[in-house]
């Protein structure tokens, strides 16, 4: 983010209590207090940092309202109720800046058919391909260079980075968020095997992905083979993820990245996947279920139960068995050991 | 899929032996016996799920010709020969109209270089673009937004869905299917270490995918040293798999989501790869070989072998290994009382 | 690749000590000793193949100045002081070959805002996309439909595959290669969890890609909460890679396919990823350490140590378990033997 501002500016933004020290400064980054530079905002948002505020350099620091001290030359401190929040507030406007909404209308080198439905609130971008009775409601913005295929609906304030896909029949709630790359609705990887070769088996569901979703780069989202895959309203989803044909995803769920999910599997709302790991096919992970990351989920999971390892186990479990790990070597050796002198002592006996 | 047939018209595609009851039901969905809602098409495919057909809510449902009973109030029974060939009917039915062919032809926001040669039978969708000396044979279909590099050469009846990239001199054979995002060409991995830094070694070959290959979204594939990475005919690869240079794999091999091959691995016919598998460089997985998902391949694997593990081991032995790592920490302890145990009996002895 | 060279191009190319033999071949390909086939060019780069000269069918062949003996009828040999240095000079002449440099200019059918900097030296290709003050650098090449988002700033002499993506205010170095679907910039994952559901952290800081660097296919890169994710001189990415928020990369480093790096991890200089390995967050990899393939990193590594395994445990010793675990079942017999042996014992005693 390239951004400038001025230190009356960012008091008039963020409304300290109080103010402490000046600075002649423009700020033009925010970094934490031992990284920060000259011309960096920094923050107490932990207290176990408290010691690092006295040595660092940045040039506003936003702090605790109580706390005490005095800055040193060109430093000045923001004295606020929540440093944590405050420093959201900037994040807001700077977000703002980073992603201004363009202007609605369609943009002349798009290719829109003319029997797609496109809401006059709707951005669509240079270079975008939108097919037949596709339809994009109010507020949405397709930035460039994204695909909707025919009869494809996305709903209203949605975000759809350049080289988004949502092929045909697919549907998106609203605000749901797309970063670049990522495929709705490839087709399900399903063949029978007949004469010695694979046969495709048609794949002629589709994808629904629901309101207050967002989902990362490059991830991919497999078609249901007649009905629908689903991911559920408030989910996220991380970057490089694989989404299988006829995978139910619950609400507020959390996909890490490169995390893969096999054919027919459900996950109750809440559940948290690590990243790189890997469910297998028709189970269910019920309701706020975890996999840590590179965890193999084999079996159904019950609600709550949080699992690691290759395949999962219950997590203290397995943590044990990792510290354990490291002196196989040893147990072997013990255990040669034993039946030596077990062997001497039946020789005695 | 968005569909609506009536009864009628599911009688008439579908041609059963017999009918029983009566629905006036419009039929927008297909699902299992137990998912099914009034609206939906719903099948036996398989026996045991017979004691659902009593209490589906299904308008119509697919039965074997020999099924005994009656339907409820506004429900129509088919009974066919084969329940499941007659779903395949329909689905054929389906795909078709979620994938219309379309006209052939140049589309014209697409940016073609002169010397390609495109057979008038091809389709060249919008925002295509296709580099010089390119060929592009009959009955395929660029969707839109697709890129063929210089000298690469597209057979017949290919579909290459929005956002596929075929590179410069790379080859697809006929009916080859890739979905969006798939990078057929991006150079091999390879540097030499010289001087503390990594320098470039020319990746020159390129990639063939034989006839009847069909690749998943976002699948990668990278060209060849100096001579062919290869996929042999009628293999099917799914999602966001990693193929490294001068692998070459043979025909109808199955690789599923996320798998990763390293560089000059060759895997015969047949071979199947679960999801997330990684295999090592410079090894052969003989015909017919498989490894589980997850599975760690780090070895050169004998004809009909399964692997299972990582690093992998027989699939028997890697299970029964599984069965046994739970216990781990009670064998530790069990060690150790052995050993006090024993102990005490040598002090005695 | 497509070429093709007489001998007498080849021999003015490579320039030889002398030469023996001769062939009418054009030659079309490059091949290992054992592979080659007629038309094709091949090469004694280790000695331990030189076994395989005399049986091989290319029809010109590389050789060191003093190997002895006579070519059969229609093959070539070329006499040289280091076959392997003459091959790569053939490569990095297919290589240009391959690639040539477009002219510069930008594409009619590209869509460029006015207020972007494109150096009069760059490419800017067909169906491209360049946003408000974005810059591109003199001799860098778009190749097509890429993207660069607001403010995004590309070196010079950087190449962008098709459908690379830099994210507004992303900035890349000089000399820095993109391949095709490589997303640079997706925001990071980040949320707060509030009242039930995930609220999403602003992500308002960017990527920064050294000089040097090389980007393999659909490899995806998160802007950094509030500073910079960063890529270090050099260092070299295969394809379909994770790099996750406010990650550090040093100088040098290779990350091999499908590896994932979580939030705020850093790793120093000439780091060394196997593929598919994943490294949790805000750990610290020392100078020059290494993780295996599949190896999930876990707390921080120093300097020069190499791990394996899940969690990664230094190479040597994992090595070590890895031999004993196909014999745990045996193991747990043993004991069990030895505890009915002791307990006879016993009660003998």
């Amino acid at each position: 983010m390239t951004f400038a501002f001025s230190a009356a500016e960012l008091v008039s933004l963020l409304a300290p209590r109080a103010t402490r020290g000046a600075t002649t400064a423009t700020i033009r980054g925010i970094a934490a207090l031992k990284d920060a530079q000259p011309g960096d905002l920094s923050f107490l948002g932990n207290p176990k940092y408290k010691p690092e505020v006295a040595s660092t350099r940045a040039s506003l620091v936003l702090l605790p309202a109580d706390f005490a001290g005095e800055p040193p030359a060109d430093q000045l401190w923001l004295l606020v109720d929540n440093p944590s929040a405050a420093l959201a507030t900037l994040c807001a406007r700077l977000e703002a800046a980073l992603w201004p909404r363009p202007a609605a209308g369609i943009h002349p080198s798009a290719v829109v058919d003319p029997s797609a439905r496109i809401d006059p609130g709707a951005t669509i971008g240079p270079l975008c391909v939108i097919e037949a009775e596709a339809s994009v409601g109010p507020g949405s913005v397709l930035q460039a260079q994204v695909f909707v295929g025919r009869a494809a609906r996305i709903g209203a304030d949605c975000w759809l980075m350049p080289g988004a896909h949502v092929a045909t029949t697919c549907i998106l709630g609203d605000r749901v968020r797309l970063h670049a790359g990522v495929v709705v609705g490839a087709d399900g990887f399903g063949y029978e095997f007949e004469a010695g070769r694979h046969v495709k088996v048609p794949q002629v569901g589709l994808v629904e992905i629901q309101d207050d979703v967002e989902v990362g780069a490059n991830t991919t989202f497999d078609r249901a083979r007649f009905s629908r895959t689903v991911v559920g309203q408030g989910t996220k989803i991380d970057n490089l993820v694989q989404i299988a044909h006829n995978v139910v995803i619950g609400r507020h769920c959390i996909i890490c990245a490169q995390v893969g999910i096999s054919g027919s599997t459900t996950l109750e709302d809440y559940v948290i996947l690590g990243g790189q790991a890997g469910v297998a096919g028709h189970l269910r992970m019920g309701k706020g279920s975890k996999a840590d990351g590179q965890t193999g989920v084999r079996t159904d999971v019950e609600p709550g139960v949080f699992l690691k390892g290759t395949p999962g186990l219950p997590f203290q479990l397995e943590q044990r068995i990792n510290v354990l790990r490291p002196r196989l070597p040893e147990l072997f050796r013990r255990v040669d050991t034993l039946a030596t002198e077990l062997a001497e002592l039946k020789a005695r006996a």
